[in-house]
């Protein structure tokens, strides 16, 4: 769907939204020569179809429509459109396409075994397949298989760049028809590649693999369309094959889709500038990093707004972070703020004693005055609570959650040290300083605290979050795990308890398999209490 | 899915919780005797389907899996249930029993005429049918016309109750085989009818009417599961008819739809109290009045916090309304508080004019205070705001927005204005005040604002959100309604640009056809602004 962007969601409900997108499909039509090209948009028939158009001379020469609609994780295809039933064979000069849409390769039975079967040498796939750690591993490795199954080239041809929660990590690539990739566009970045195949092993390959001929086209008897496009011109000269572009490590992976769907966030949304609460502590010094090479330094306030309980070395190490990354960075006490409302509140709290309360004000007022900042310059707000605290429900709602975009919301922890530890050594220097990558991590709300007073070690947090929520085990299979049976059921209780604060959280990258955004649909009125 | 909720969501991908259901139904099954009971569970066998449980004589004698799966508006049951196929009819006595599941009679072809056609003299059907306004009727037309259109019985059974954003009207009724509605229970009320229907002109119908005949097994051919459980008792003595329980009327309906949302997500979430901020306006006046009758006026506190730029009226009305409600009531001037937050940004804003970032600093004052309450006394904040304000922007993220549920969040101003109407003749005194039912509405967060001042009135603005929010219709189809199209152009990219402040909006009851909620499911990152 590169005309819409994916998901386009309920916009697929109106009317005037799949016109636009025709029209547009229309003007590219126009401008398209004797070259072939194919785009995904929403095609309106008796229902709408999510499809690709093949272009060529001018107009629109074909279409195919997505077969497989997923239904599930972050997917809601079922809400919108209606299903294609034939898989597409092109002949184009000498060669034989077969298109593929996504998630129809994904099925080992998909319409590539009956494109195949029905003699294309080569099965292109459009695709917006979200990210999340390491996908495009096991993504390469199924098109590999694929490419084998039924001895085809395999085109992959991926999108990049965020929308909401989501980012597609791009690295589309060009398989051979022995599982091999012989080409690999970089993640996260827009690239061009040219690629020269050669097809004629694939009729041989299929003489000596009988599987194919064996399926022939059971999965789809008789159904393929096969339709021939006039080839006028001869392909572009080679120049030179694309590069297989090398691939990230696990951090520099995730640290570039934080990157990229930090970027997406603010410029599609129209924002020049962002605002940070730096804390002196490891998120908000992990998420100004990002910022940076998000948006570039010169567009990234760090504000840090001391409580008369922050310890002088918390607004030392915001400084220093900001001097290292060279953003503008201003103090802000809130020791006034802070007595203003508890002298207004005294009629009603008068002796009792100070608890939570008195640390979600602190930590609502320094939301308060980034969302100033916000209205008076026109920036928007990164929040910076990491996936540990925002599963148990260790920050505040209104507090450091306010914002606009939740930048680390599914980075756990544990990998949060890891990322930044990653990016000193991309930078050859300490940019956030050893210090906070050290000090044990404290929201300093009162005096003396750290995490660990209300959370278990993170070492011991982050695995059972991850298989609570990623894997949803129950109790008993995380205890199983060699988990303290105590420890779990309170992380636990503390997941379901604090589903409404997530609720109200501002979208975030989306980089593990669940997310907890739109990946994870939990109702809060919810009796399921373990 | 009377054992879990409706809708479970997610939790229907743990494991633990579909074999806590099932163990629910053996423990719910060791309790029936010779009746025959008929429960809403979910079925766990190679995949997991929304069934029904046939209990009798301690056991579940037969399941019937629901057929046709919604997937539309706020249901995603293709996400989780594998779809049923066999319609079932239970001989019980000497009466036959089509069994369904709530969407599978919406469909004309639904498995009801398989089971008809099959003998089934009642058809029954177990439902989770979500409430929007006057949707019962739609629901009784459409249930009449079914029982005619096969000439059977039908027993319509509906939840009610809260969960989240939904709420679920009940009035449960008995339809006869010529489509006439014989019984009704209340709606918005758990309730028990007895009723004793005479099915032997059923056949006589039949031979009258070839319909049924002439359709038979169409749909499901020869698929039409047929059981015989014994019956060794009879029907209990009828106590009378379950008496048809009168219509109310539309104000009615909805005023008792938003206290039947509002009491359960308080109570089910289990909160006692809630906490109020009452301007003095319309929106605060009528939840404070729908919070009393939810909750009871001893669990509702009011709370006035002006500002130098309130009118001493809105304190006066605010006051006179608690004190109508007989609620708790307190005032909590803000403007030390305002002036500690100038003081504190005075440095980054010097030279700046004044502008919407001090009348949202108000409006977060007040949202802080009550969040301080609800942190020291474990109070339930409601907000106020209404669904023209939510459509438009026009409120402040974690200001007026800030609280755990939006009791109004789906209701327009002009029905906001009926509804207040409507209570204070249903107490047949004024206990909303009449002067804040004429007063021109007013944020109060500059001097001499009003909201016509920023929005067109709200008999304009309504219809326009009405037409673009619950029909999908295009500027273009707006202004052929005879609307200005300057103003219907602002008010859509009013909504439009204000996805962002809805995503963190607390969950409200839905009682339109389309809430702002899983009812409308924008991106956020879209480029499709009009």
């Amino acid at each position: 769907l590169a005309l819409t962007g994916y998901p386009p969601e309920d916009l697929l409900l109106r009317a005037d939204f799949c016109e636009e997108n025709e029209k547009t499909l229309r003007s590219i039509a126009r401008e398209v020569g004797e070259e072939l090209v194919i785009v995904g948009f929403v095609r309106r028939d008796d229902f709408i179809y999510n499809s690709a158009a093949l272009i060529t001379g001018g107009k629109v020469a074909a279409t195919y429509d997505k077969i497989h609609l997923p239904n599930y994780a972050v997917f809601d295809e079922y809400r919108y459109f209606a299903r294609g039933e034939r898989p597409l064979v092109v002949t184009w000069g000498d060669t034989r396409l077969g298109i593929t849409i996504c998630e129809d390769i994904w099925y080992p039975d998909g319409p590539h075994v009956a494109e195949a079967a029905s003699g294309a040498e080569v099965i292109i796939n459009i695709s917006a397949s979200p990210y999340h750690r390491r996908k495009w591993l096991q993504r390469e490795r199924m098109i590999s298989t694929r490419a084998s199954d039924v001895g085809a080239w395999f085109l992959f041809c991926n999108m990049t760049g965020g929308q909401d929660e989501l980012v597609f990590d791009g690295g589309s690539c060009f398989v051979s028809e022995e599982g091999e990739v012989v080409s690999r566009l970089p993640l996260f970045q827009e690239a061009v590649g040219t690629v020269t195949i050669d097809t004629t092993k694939v009729f041989r390959t299929r003489l000596h693999d009988p599987r194919i001929r064996e399926e022939s086209e059971a999965f789809f008897p008789d159904a393929t369309e096969r339709i021939t496009l006039r080839k006028k011109v001869s392909p572009p000269a080679a120049k030179g094959d694309a590069s297989l572009s090398p691939p990230p490590g696990e951090e520099e992976e995730i640290f570039r889709a934080l990157v990229t769907g930090t970027h997406d966030y603010v410029r599609k949304n129209g924002f020049r500038k962002v605002v940070i609460g730096l804390s002196g502590g490891i998120d908000s010094s992990l998420v100004a990093c990002i910022a940076a090479e998000a948006v570039g330094r010169k567009n990234v306030v760090g504000v840090a707004m001391p409580s008369l309980i922050s310890s002088r070395e918390s607004v030392e190490d915001a400084r220093t972070l900001a001097d290292n990354l060279g953003i503008e960075f201003h103090v802000i006490p809130i020791w006034d703020i802070f007595d203003s409302f508890k002298d207004a509140l005294e009629p009603l709290f008068r002796g009792l004693k100070e608890d939570v309360t008195e640390e979600n004000l602190q930590a609502r007022i320094r939301g308060m005055l980034l969302m100033a900042l916000s209205n008076k310059f026109g920036y928007l707000v990164l929040t910076t609570g990491n996936k540990s605290e925002m599963s148990v429900g260790y920050a505040t709602l209104y507090g450091d959650m306010a914002g606009g975009f939740a930048v680390i919301k599914d980075v756990y922890k544990t990998m949060v040290y890891r990322l930044a530890r990653f990016y000193n050594s991309l930078k050859g220097k300490p940019v956030i300083p050893e210090r906070v990558l050290i000090k044990p991590p404290s929201a300093e709300l009162r005096p003396g605290q750290t995490d660990q007073d209300s959370l278990p070690p993170y070492e011991i947090l982050d695995p059972i979050l991850s298989a609570y929520i990623e894997e949803d085990c129950s109790i008993e299979e995380i205890v199983r795990r060699g988990f303290d049976r105590q420890t779990v059921r309170r992380v636990i209780a503390m997941v379901d308890g604090n589903e409404y604060k997530r609720r109200q959280a501002p979208p975030g990258v989306r980089i593990t398999p669940r997310a907890l955004g739109k990946d994870r649909r939990m109702p809060i009125v919810n009796r399921f209490f373990r």
